[in-house]
């Protein structure tokens, strides 16, 4: 074992509003050690989602709530230090939901070895992990996305919305990316090749969308809710899509805004629908290999925000997520 | 000509919140003769729709809004009195959208024959006219209804929610209608055979749907909008279709109130959808003659709220869908 320690944070307290420092509990354990069919590993990058902000509330959701006192349900990438397990041996990288903590055991059930030859651990986390997934199921199979259509994603510089962007590019549509800054909207355009962005802190989203979206918007890939889910509701052509992502922007109210413009989907015979990317498990591993062609020929780029430090910059990481401070994947590299 | 004279409404300024008997006009004009090809008529009854609201409007949507100073778009039945066409006689009764007033004249397009002997002439704008459409098409194409499943139905007791719910039922499903007051709810659970009836004005909806759907709803047929949406989404089984048909709650108000609840369509797997049922007019008669069998057959009873009078009463009348004091179809017999 590389340590005798096992530096944890656990949920101390159910989070109103923003999540802040004073929900979290910074705990040191004993590093235990594999039991017979297990692993130990530990821990190099861990993921920050900002789905996580919703494991942290006590109502019925996908996944049972983190509960108080538990670790903090995180993905990562784990390498194993010690093995009783038949299929894993040492050295070998994988991922999968370990925690935020700096240690691991696992009897392996839900990890999955990557190869660093194919790509940096940390994309596992991103384009070949969740994100990746994610953006991938939602567009093609909840938005049921065609060739020239025109795709218009929020939180698009965001680890989703990077790679929905890209993919619908890869697919031969228009696609408008809306996101905070001036930075962001850059290197949409520029090194991910979107065909324009909005900056909503900038621009009227609404009018900025009648321009770059004249026919209407064939595909919402909506991964902010609030006005913004209001703005594209607005400008959405016959028969749309609505793909319900996410709403980052509702996750630390206390009080949801429900999006009054619903009733343009009547309007525009139009669907919104949401999805939770661990029903396509079983199709995860053709999607990895169609994410990872475009990867290979260079018509997705991956893009990482990594934050390196201890688990015990996990609290203040998590925020910039809601601050809108990450570029692409954010992960925290341990170091 | 029965009639020199052809009594109108028209619209005299676009109502601000609840629409009053101050927006419209009240006119007499010279009835007209028809030319080469035409027919005249005279209106023997009027429909009142919830949609009617959202025409008076001027805002783009599925028909150009009823310009100022136009005869009110409605539809209704009109018994034809003098005919240069050659599709249509004395004394043929045919519905199609002539507006509000006393005297037609039209080339044909778009009117069609009714045979009395199959139903009352007011059912052909209520079960088998337009309501009827939109709650098949509503239920069985967008909602894409299975058999055994458990159907919720807002606005229950009003024209589209009385057949939406007797569908649902010949079907095989478990229905729950939601409607104000006793008095509809016992007919909703009584002639009209629903499994269960909710009185939003005496329960609260959320616990009571919890009740009569313990299972979760599968498909929610909405026509109020507002908090009854946002209860019914609570309440989603898992891949759950929202079929939005109307917002009645919603239509005076100066301010929509989205649903807050909106995020549980992510949780729930599921998909909230609007259509217009113009849309399906090339399967009206696969329709009409599959909910003319159910007529025949005693297992959907036709319900029309009938008031007698004269084209004047028509703003008063229209004020009654509003607040809830119809059941069933709401038709102005012109007497």
């Amino acid at each position: 074992m590389l340590s005798a320690e096992n530096r944890q944070i656990r949920l101390a307290r159910r989070p109103v509003g923003e999540v802040g420092p004073e929900d979290w509990e910074h705990v040191t354990e004993p590093a235990a050690a594999p039991g017979e069919g297990r692993f130990a590993g530990r821990t190099r990058f861990l993921s920050l989602d900002p789905a996580m902000r919703g494991w942290l509330d006590d109502r019925p959701s996908y996944l049972p709530p983190v509960g108080l006192g538990e670790v903090m349900r995180a993905g990562s990438v784990v390498e194993i230090t010690e093995s009783n397990h038949p299929d894993f041996g040492i050295g070998d990288l994988v991922v999968g939901l370990f925690g935020v903590q700096e240690h691991v055991v696992s009897d392996g059930k839900g990890a999955l070895r990557i190869d660093p030859a194919v790509a940096p651990p940390e994309t596992y986390l991103g384009a070949l992990g969740m994100p990746g997934m994610t953006a991938y199921f939602g567009l093609l199979d909840v938005g049921a996305l065609k060739e020239g259509e025109t795709v218009v994603v929020s939180g698009a510089a965001g680890a989703v919305g990077t790679m929905a962007g890209q993919i619908a590019k890869a697919k031969g549509c228009r696609v408008v990316g809306i996101a905070g800054g001036a930075e962001k909207c850059a290197l949409l355009t520029g090194e991910l090749g979107f065909d324009a962005a909005i900056d909503y802190r900038a621009e009227n989203v609404r009018k900025a969308l009648r321009t770059q979206a004249p026919d209407g918007i064939d595909v919402y890939f909506d991964n902010v809710g609030g006005e913004i889910l209001d703005a594209a509701l607005a400008s959405l052509a016959m028969h749309a899509r609505v793909v319900l992502c996410g709403a980052i922007s509702q996750y630390n109210a206390t009080a949801v805004q429900g999006p009054a413009n619903y009733l343009s989907l009547l309007v525009r015979r139009a669907r919104m629908e949401g999805f939770v990317v661990f029903d396509y498990a079983p199709r995860f591993k053709e999607a990895a290999r169609e994410i990872g062609g475009w990867i290979a020929d260079g018509r997705i780029k991956t893009l990482e925000h990594v934050v390196r430090g201890t688990v015990d910059d996990f609290p203040r990481t998590l925020q910039m997520l809601f601050r809108g401070e990450n570029t692409g994947k954010l992960v925290l590299e341990l170091v």
